[in-house]
């Protein structure tokens, strides 16, 4: 999916909302670890309760992983079964040496048709280059959410900046708007607002909104471009909304309050 | 497997070869493809050739991945095809917030029962921590010895360090020497010395040899402790050494050499 495709479909759905695929079976409803593969069972419904309110899905590649072969093959009709017009993300958070990184890139866009790949840079270009393909996308880690990000991402270098801004300098070298967003923790406005004055034209992948305690408004204000520029991804919050049998139903009513405030920051 | 008995097999091997299991098929014989599973096919004729002059195999999940569920399966039967006295590393690079890592690690320990995965650490210590359990190993990216590695690991801290340093200080305190390696690639033996200071009981895992460049003779001069504390990867310089129907001949040959070279600095 390119970048206008993109924005078309936030428009019309009035929405930037990203919904994260986190199957975790310890918080799955009875019910659904009655099913044949509750993993795909869980993401079907979660599927169908929320496509009317998000323009992306995001697929984190560990709890499928941590599964083995049937996780992959949970997560392979998962992606089958997203309409065609969602822009969808494998959070894989790859970063390797180049031919092996080539290796990965073709994992993700080729074997599983993903449109976007989230990749850590601390082997530097080398991680990203291989990523760069017509119509996808390299979403690279620049400032996170999580609470040790400030271990290293913070740390001032010699040039007198944070290591993230040396990171986001050097990776908008590596690609352009139309193949490349950020990843940028939702949980610290003061932070999107310095990258997207770096980054004017890219999009930002905003995590950490919901259970991590990110506010949708500062969001909307510190990281929207004059193209919208920004998804905002969910993913416990909308998943684990409700319990029981109808757990889906809870999904739906989050996913759905989220994107009518989406839709107060987009007109 | 704990650092004793890995010591205890460095000796008697006379090696402290762990030899890379990459899997290409573009690089296979012929005859290699037409076998019903060709990666485990050419695995288990690595393995068969290679097992007396290593002591431990390390599975790139690039090369797996990119064939989706059918490399996963590959996967698993060749870990469950290398016998148990070896020291088995998933070369993952895995890193995120903490409830992903969890499940990262259960994935590689539990599901998969590798005795240690590599981590990229740039979201700080909820990379890692997860990955410390008994008898398993948290390999972390330090000085890496792909081409861009300088873009980011280089770069001088307002501390007046290198962040590989800086990445290397902190990583000593999520772990022990027990639990935890450091990545060191080979072919800058001066990165191997500054980090051996600082890191004097730490196994380091030293990519690099071979296709790449490093010196084996330098790297034992350099990344020696008293306990040995050094595992050497290669891949490609074995897997590909031949062509052909008998292309483990040459891998075996190759590996021999090798090991013949690091029982002269193991005396």
């Amino acid at each position: 999916m390119n970048k206008k495709e993109l924005i078309k479909n936030i428009y019309k759905k009035k929405s930037f909302l990203c919904v994260g695929l986190d199957p975790d079976l310890e918080k799955f409803p009875s019910s659904v670890l009655k099913e044949d593969d509750p993993i795909f069972y869980f993401n079907k419904k979660i599927i169908d309760s929320t496509k009317n309110y998000c323009v992306s899905y995001k697929v984190n590649l560990a709890f499928y992983e941590k599964y083995g072969v049937n996780g992959l093959e949970s997560l392979r009709k998962t992606i089958e079964y997203i309409p065609n017009d969602f822009f969808v993300i494998a959070d894989a958070k790859r970063g390797d040496i180049l031919n092996t990184s080539k290796m990965y890139a073709d994992a993700f866009y080729v074997n599983f048709n993903f449109d976007a790949v989230t990749l850590s840079p601390y082997m530097g270009g080398d991680c990203v280059k291989p990523f760069i393909r017509d119509g996808k996308w390299s979403i690279v880690l620049i400032a996170t959410s999580n609470p040790t990000a400030d271990d290293f991402q913070m740390i001032k270098t010699e040039n007198g900046i944070p290591l993230y801004m040396e990171v986001l300098n050097k990776a908008k070298a590596w690609g352009s708007s139309e193949n490349m967003m950020f990843v940028v923790g939702g949980t610290r406005p003061d932070i999107i607002k310095k990258i997207r004055e770096q980054a004017k034209d890219h999009f930002l992948l905003i995590p950490g909104v919901g259970h991590q305690g990110g506010n949708l408004s500062k969001i909307a204000q510190y990281g929207f471009n004059n193209e919208v520029g920004v998804l905002v991804n969910c993913s416990r919050s909308i998943l684990y909304a409700g319990k029981g049998n109808e757990f889906f139903k809870y999904s739906k009513k989050e996913a759905e309050r989220i994107q009518k405030e989406m839709s107060n920051y987009l007109t």
